[in-house]
């Protein structure tokens, strides 16, 4: 028996042991439990195969107070962690009536046809709580044994796993075990700066502090700054995260666009609405996405009014207006040529901002005086235009990401530095 | 014991349980065993403590003919795996002179200061057969023992690990075990089709067919088939590839749009090449994501012409030229609209093609008579207009995906089924 509360995670699906799937459920959960005060000390794999399924189960349950499980409760034939841990716990499959509307249910919402198949999702072991899954049709399910150790079930689709996860199976689990001490910890996400300049501005920091520890993080496009405490209460802990936070931010703030699950465009769609301000986007090398982006957050078009993914020529000039001469002098991919298509954009689309986004995401298309990754983003507002210019390095759809993510930044920064109309 | 070589795979490191850090080495060695003709049956995470290693350990030998461990070779206090593999099968730790030298060569060729923790790296357990590391200082080494079975330890860091794997174990293993098959596998990708649905259409070879085997994944709009199988050559595996392959298209084939890595973008794309015709995208709930997609594809400015995200009511009737009267009586998310947005999108932008995509992505915007993920697709050519009716269950993100990809699916079948100039 481990010291605290134990728990083990098995992972079910051949692909996975095959290498055809990465298992990122394992590490969300791991991340998840630890921050909920739950140690995770063994994880493990197996095929969709029941006798193996059966035999890591057994061994779990010899040294594991928790045993979480995902994957193997789909439709299909070699979906067997059901029937392999009802059988392992001997308790006989019940057709759950509930369970079976729900997936009716969502059938029929989608006027699609139920197979057979569909119903097996329907047999849960005896005496298990279902955990009921609003994003699939495998539900999942918790049973607790005779000496209080737990055995949790859920699907493996992250985007089902993960809410199943931390709304269900999570507060259980800590009530269960009476868990206090909670590990928590807070990211600091930055962009506009790369990771060694960034180290290099907290390096004492990191080296220096304890608790809470800091670890630096690099994406593309944006770092984080991962704080993680360890204290008995939630206030305790909050307390000083607040006070590296606070020190961080004095060296760094400019560069901090968000904190934890925050997106960039969230936090700009934020400052969108806030300043009742709205904006149009014209872009070609990032060819929808900073569109695709913004129009991901809820009630987006409350301030996106217009995107125009203009790849040719002729569209720039008979869409934006960009006059010909200036594409014939100063190329396509050229400062003049994004301040033109802001400019255009926001004139014929009447908002308040307007970007301009051209470059080279490669990998054709370079040439020695403009290289792949040569990008110019433009601003247009009622103070007129700024423009910038940027060298990516990655391939094609790195390229497209980063030149988004500085588009964004160009947006954030510019809101707030300015005031509009709805800003208090 | 497995039929054939079964081998277990030990990731170690707490930072793999708290998912500080994704396990994708496990993942790349499954793959590269299976396509050696080893198979992995096991996979198991542990953290840096000792006694839960030499218990792994313990278990995977009663079960698995090979034990593979990557991880805890470093220098520092944490690092285990050494000193726990050399335990657990009583062979003293023994400074390797080979080792210990070019540790220090290494040093001395980066010009820095060797420290004592290095030397702990040299101690390989008695007659341990040294991996030499090229990549890094830790070295690897591999133990067989009296009754064949061989236990191979890794470094954990990808660069270092990767290149013994494949130049170093694999080769030792196949010899050891005179193994002679290989594993070739396939992917077939589907798309407008239900998993269960495909399921049933093919359940009958997905049981009965042996070798290969056929797995069902359902990936967000995409289903996969995975075909696995085993021979002696490369050929004889191809033609029982290709024999089952041809059973399933014959049943499924419609809804088979590639194989592999193959992406839904990049067979469109192919495609609209093969039919030199050109294509614009009028998007209102995909905001950008359909261009988005289909500018990922290097070259795709030889067919991608122009994208209109059109979020209001008014830029639908000024820029694509919808009737306000359209609008006003069946609504924004409305079939007419939808075929209104693309005939306008191609006449405006002079294509051969042009889709119209309209829906509620939701969270909000549902109503009784037109529920969230309700999506209409329409597609203009020089036949005139088709379009079709969709209901995605997802959340946002996800009706924007899903989508996305009938859209892409929509040009894909009409591609399919026309003659265009380009196509002999």
């Amino acid at each position: 028996m481990e010291k605290g509360v134990g728990a083990e995670i098995l992972t079910i699906g051949t692909e996975l042991l095959l290498g055809q799937t990465i298992d990122t459920n394992s590490a969300y959960i791991g991340e998840q439990l630890a921050a909920a005060g739950i140690e995770v000390c063994w994880k493990s794999t197996i095929g969709d195969h029941e006798a193996r399924i059966r035999t890591a189960l057994r061994t779990a349950l010899t040294r594991s107070e928790i045993v979480i499980t995902t994957g193997g409760l789909g439709p299909t034939e070699d979906d067997l962690t059901c029937r392999a841990i009802a059988a392992e716990l001997s308790r006989p499959l019940i057709l759950d009536q509930t369970v079976l509307e729900s997936i009716r249910r969502r059938f029929t919402e989608r006027a699609l046809v139920m197979s057979g198949n569909n119903e097996r999702q329907a047999m849960i072991p005896e005496a298990a709580t279902v955990l009921p899954n609003p994003h699939g049709t495998a539900p999942g399910f918790a049973i607790r044994l005779e000496d209080g150790r737990i055995v949790a079930a859920m699907p493996g689709v992250p985007s089902e796993m993960r809410p199943m996860l931390n709304e269900q199976v999570i507060p259980r689990l800590r009530e269960a075990f009476g868990v206090k001490s909670r590990i928590r910890s807070r990211t600091l996400k930055a962009c506009g700066i790369t990771e060694s300049a960034l180290d290099e501005t907290i390096s004492d920091l990191t080296r220096l502090s304890r608790n809470p520890t800091i670890a630096v993080l690099a994406y593309p496009g944006e770092i984080h700054i991962r704080l993680t405490v360890k204290a008995e209460s939630e206030t305790e802990g909050d307390q000083l995260l607040d006070d590296l936070e606070t020190k961080i931010r004095n060296r760094v703030g400019e560069y901090l666009f968000g904190r934890d699950e925050e997106r960039l465009e969230e936090v700009v769609g934020r400052l969108l609405l806030d300043a009742r301000a709205t904006v149009a986007i014209a872009e070609s090398c990032t060819g929808g996405l900073v569109c695709h982006r913004l129009t991901n957050l809820p009630g987006s078009s409350a301030f996106f009014m217009r995107g125009e993914i203009v790849y040719s020529n002729d569209a720039k000039e008979r869409l934006l207006g960009v006059p010909h001469e200036l594409i014939a002098e100063h190329g396509a991919v050229s400062r003049p040529v994004a301040v033109a298509m802001a400019v255009g954009m926001r004139q014929i689309a009447g908002t308040d901002l307007a970007l301009g986004i051209t470059g080279i995401a490669g990998p054709g298309g370079g040439t020695a005086t403009k290289p792949v990754g040569l990008t110019y983003i433009a601003l247009a507002s009622d103070d007129g235009a700024t423009s910038r210019e940027y060298r990516f390095l990655g391939d094609r759809e790195t390229n497209k990401l980063l030149a988004s993510q500085e588009a964004l930044d160009v947006l954030r920064r510019h809101l707030r530095s300015h005031r509009y109309a709805g800003q208090s």
